[in-house]
């Protein structure tokens, strides 16, 4: 059956063919609200750097066509007739997952994110067995679980990188106890992840300094986003933890001397192949490396709810679509500040 | 001075005088007692790999003659003016370290073995100026702040292992919550550390598998040391924590998926060269990889105590002192179960 036929709604997006990395106009359809669901106009969708590892397969386990985007706000049209939380006309969005089992340990702890069933919004098969389409597009269905509602106060556009890029930096900093006024955390990359991260961080009365290679970036860091400082070289021991955003290689001895005894280097960004991890400073301070990826959806609803009382969204360049190809160009250069955001609503025709 | 002259008490040992790996009877000194030192007549002391390590000066900071032992147990000859816990015939035991600053975040804490200013046992510089010499030696020198009690039920033989391969891997398991009745953890090398590893997880209710790739330990780790279970081959994300008490280079990959999500990979062994690190798999789960080093000295009292209470000893040979570089030959091949021991008060004699 083809993409246009599987479901009864007609949609349209744009969607990646292959690895190549080009993405292109592509017509498909989604399901009828059933009555769990939220259907929504979408009207933004930021640009994740994992969008693009997903066009290019880069973790090799896309499948194609795929329509990216997984920070997706828009307007509600219909909902079903089980829906509890959410009625026409509200401000929603949708983040990286719309699935989970919602019986495992994980997903009882309101960490749908860990749990092994979940369901990633795109280029996954969802319960009924077809797969799953992102934020690239002009509508959205899901089920209301897995639907966060946005404060008035938070504009769509730039809230919108907060449904991955804002749960993905606010989950570690609370989770891994690196929310406590009068700490010191430092942040690893000024990027999409890196700048919202230091704002959240400075909203938890929490010292921050941003570390950086590039001295061009000092500027931004300190003035605009207002980090307390900014390192090219470490100053030793001196971090209750650190939040690393950089997805490329990079050395960890150099962060693991910046922490204080007990203190925590959590990686949120995936790099490719393994890092290389000097045991002996880790035992000598009882310092930890960790990972932390996303988060539930009750913790993603409090980080909008903390964001909007704390006026935080994303640093955004708006696009229309027809420039998606383009915007892509620059994100693998890193030339963006700091999140590219797709408008949806404006710029995304649908064919006759 | 020589090292016979550098202070008034006559003391005999053996010695590493370069890195061969070789010792051979040593002829020093040690302080009188301070107002606050303890001395004692050492009567076992036992054999660490790290011993090992230092002799060869695997680590890069050793000073030779390097006398070893940081498993030091005896019997109080002479206490200073000022001493408050210890009297002449307790029995007694020093650990890894022999000083700290006393005033650091970690010192006040009772996290002496994280303080920056730590003194080591031996190899290392005291207060004075003078170097510090371990336990293959006839009497011992300390402050009464890194002197522990041993019990009276506990074997003195037995119990030696306990004041750096018993508080190594006890702290981390109280530390990082891997304590708890019902839990799962992993034991990873059937050691020195290991096997105490086992054995302290047990009596604190924990079910206990141990990872190895020698099947030939299956029999001993199960029937002899009480783990639940054995396993070569990795039993994907059920445990809560790991135990990594190896220190040859080794894959993580394997233990981290071995863990249930926010699972902890705790490294006691230290590697001498960076390990592979995977990030996306500790993304994943939300797991750590941390590290940890024996344990302060209230800890590592509470340890002792805890040992006595649930008649946790080491597995030991005994050994004459003459046995020494032997035993370091079988050390250095993983020949021993599980640790040797120096019968110092029956063998070691000093030259008249």
């Amino acid at each position: 059956m083809s993409n246009e036929q599987e479901h009864p709604r007609k949609a349209f997006g744009w969607a990646a063919r292959d690895s190549s990395g080009v993405l292109s106009p592509f017509s498909f359809s989604r399901r009828e609200s059933g009555e769990k669901d939220v259907t929504f106009k979408v009207l933004y969708c930021g640009i994740c750097h994992s969008d693009l590892h997903m066009v290019k397969n880069e973790w090799g386990f896309s499948t194609y066509p795929l329509v990216p985007g997984h920070e997706i706000v828009g307007e509600v049209t219909e909902v079903g007739s089980n829906v509890q939380k959410f009625k026409v006309g509200d401000k929603v969005g949708v983040g990286c997952i719309v699935g989970a089992c919602r019986s495992c340990d994980s997903c009882t702890d309101h960490l749908e994110n860990y749990c092994p069933k979940q369901i990633l919004t795109y280029s996954a098969k969802y319960y009924d067995g077809t797969t799953t389409y992102g934020g690239y597009s002009d509508i959205m269905v899901a089920d209301e679980h897995f639907v966060l509602r946005i404060p008035d106060n938070l504009p769509l556009d730039c809230a919108a990188p907060l449904l991955c890029a804002g749960i993905t930096t606010y989950s570690p900093l609370r989770y891994f106890g690196l929310d406590k006024p009068g700490m010191h955390v430092g942040v690893v990359g000024l990027g999409g992840l890196g700048h919202v991260a230091v704002k959240f961080a400075k909203a938890m009365g929490v010292k921050v300094t941003v570390i950086s290679t590039s001295p061009n970036k000092k500027e931004e860091a300190v003035k605009h986003l207002g980090a307390d400082s900014f390192w090219l070289v470490a100053a030793i021991g001196t971090m209750d933890g650190i939040i690393d955003t950089v997805s490329a290689q990079h050395p960890l001895l150099p962060l693991i001397g910046l922490l204080k005894s007990h203190g925590k280097l959590v990686m949120v960004g995936a790099p490719e192949k393994p890092l290389e991890l000097p045991v002996f400073p880790l035992l000598m301070g009882r310092k930890m490396v960790a990972g932390s990826g996303i988060g539930g959806m009750k913790e993603t609803q409090e980080m909008i709810n903390f964001a909007a009382k704390h006026n935080i969204t994303a640093d955004i360049e708006v696009i229309p679509i027809d420039y998606l190809n383009t915007a892509m160009e620059r994100l693998a250069k890193a030339d963006v500040r700091y999140r590219f955001v797709i408008d949806i609503g404006n710029t995304l025709k649908a064919r006759s």
